[in-house]
């Protein structure tokens, strides 16, 4: 199952995510000069190279590869290529959410042949068969999935929070995704559908009630950092240093405009810097 | 404004929308032994070219492309550009949601470049700060949107449908909906930010109930057809035959399946059928 291989690297390596959010308006001068193609590419695997020891999976956020065309995708799918060579895990940050046939489609997309990644995140708004056809490649090919519930935009307030029988809605669908799941939980004692659970919090003690409500639910938590989630509000979010990985993508990629340092050792700085922020034995 | 084009072609040809999404495991024999983005791009060429006379608007599915990987995304590519080559307009299908910085370079993604199209789908689960940055692109640049609000499938009940303060979750996106638009309203009636509002019914009457919630709403309507819903149940949507466009896709690029003639004379003999079942003067 792929949240035990992603436990696995999380007890290896502590619970860092890198996201591989590449922007052209924001690259080193090391890579400047090249395609679009060859600048996202370059700066992606120097990224990955002087990280990879410390970093528990990588997200690449499919935008930042579609903004750019048919060249920014050929970078996206070397940029998996080099990561598979190297055996990262990845989780394809995608947020897909469709109907069954469609959805197929993008189970297809992501996890088989060219964008391939062993974890993927998905939409769950149209409901629960817009999640089902993803659970072949789950139990059968040890995919896993993320499913956005409670995010750390402002914005999250707006639906993901409005109350549904005197509880906020994002429970309603992380109680969904669980009955989805069934009762096959994993080596790791978590489900192989992972929450998208923001950093940052609505109201006070949201975190904790959150980790409180899914106590076997692995978390994949965005916010920290340059979107204003601290540390300690990612921590509330774990079990034990486990059960969850931390994203961080300005914070780390462009790490180098408050440097004097390349920018692939400032990025792996900066991993340092968070892994001390989360408390975690380097 | 986009919602207005889309009104005028409704008014000249009726609103059928022929959504683009080719599966290789249904081709026929016309096109097979190509490439598959030789395939892809040949099939839907020839729809477009036997069809662009009465229809008002073409809708590509991004999954049936991605789940190709590289080769798909360049029959993508080389379908929108021969769509608007035609002067065809185009609906990128391909229910985006995510943060704000995120959202801003989706798009860029499908306003912009290699993959321009005239409006785009976006999943509003994530709140409206994950809509509002495709609104410069609405007001300066002539771009429209569809956010999805009541969608065609069964689990549009788990979500979609959860009662908040005595009234469905839909109502409450469309209205924070039209409230991030303002009162902006173009000449044809109708606002720029469409809804995605299924054909078929999750109880009765309820078509009629979303159209009177929402009168200066255009509607994108899926699910007719292959997905169930009636040529009645999708002229509940309407209003005097526009204010919304209904969405034919399997029943249109699979015509061929159930008909003797050539793939693209069996997509026009479809279309024609969906807009005498759809009551509109040919």
């Amino acid at each position: 199952m792929s949240v035990d291989r992603l436990f696995a690297e999380v007890a290896k390596k502590g619970p860092i995510c890198v996201g591989l959010d590449p922007h052209m308006d924001h690259m080193p001068e090391e890579v400047r000069g090249l395609s679009i193609e060859e600048t996202i590419f370059t700066f992606n695997k120097k990224i990955i190279d002087a990280t990879k020891d410390l970093v528990a999976v990588y997200k690449p956020q499919a935008a930042y590869y579609e903004a750019y065309g048919l060249e920014g995708v050929r970078a996206y799918q070397r940029t998996l290529e080099h990561l598979r060579k190297e055996g990262a895990l990845i989780i394809n940050d995608v947020k897909r959410g469709d109907i069954s046939s469609t959805a197929g489609m993008y189970a297809k997309a992501y996890f088989e042949g060219d964008m391939e990644g062993d974890l993927m995140t998905l939409n769950p708004y149209m409901g629960m068969d817009s999640i089902e056809p993803y659970m072949e490649y789950v139990e059968k090919h040890d995919k896993g999935l993320f499913v956005i519930v409670k995010t750390s935009n402002p914005g999250s307030r707006d639906i993901e929070c409005l109350e549904v029988d005197g509880e906020p809605l994002y429970i309603h669908v992380g109680r969904a995704l669980e009955k989805l799941h069934g009762n096959t939980i994993g080596k790791s004692g978590y489900r192989n559908i992972g929450f998208v659970i923001g950093a940052t919090n609505t109201v006070e003690g949201e975190g904790a009630f959150i980790r409180k409500a899914f106590p076997d639910t692995f978390f994949l938590v965005p916010g920290y950092g340059a979107q204003g989630g601290k540390g300690a509000d990612a921590l509330t979010l774990l079990q034990d240093g486990n059960g969850g990985v931390v994203n961080s993508s300005r914070g780390i990629i462009r790490a180098f405009e408050k440097s004097s340092k390349p920018f692939d050792e400032a990025a792996r700085d900066a991993v340092l810097s968070m892994k001390e922020d989360l408390r975690v034995g380097l």
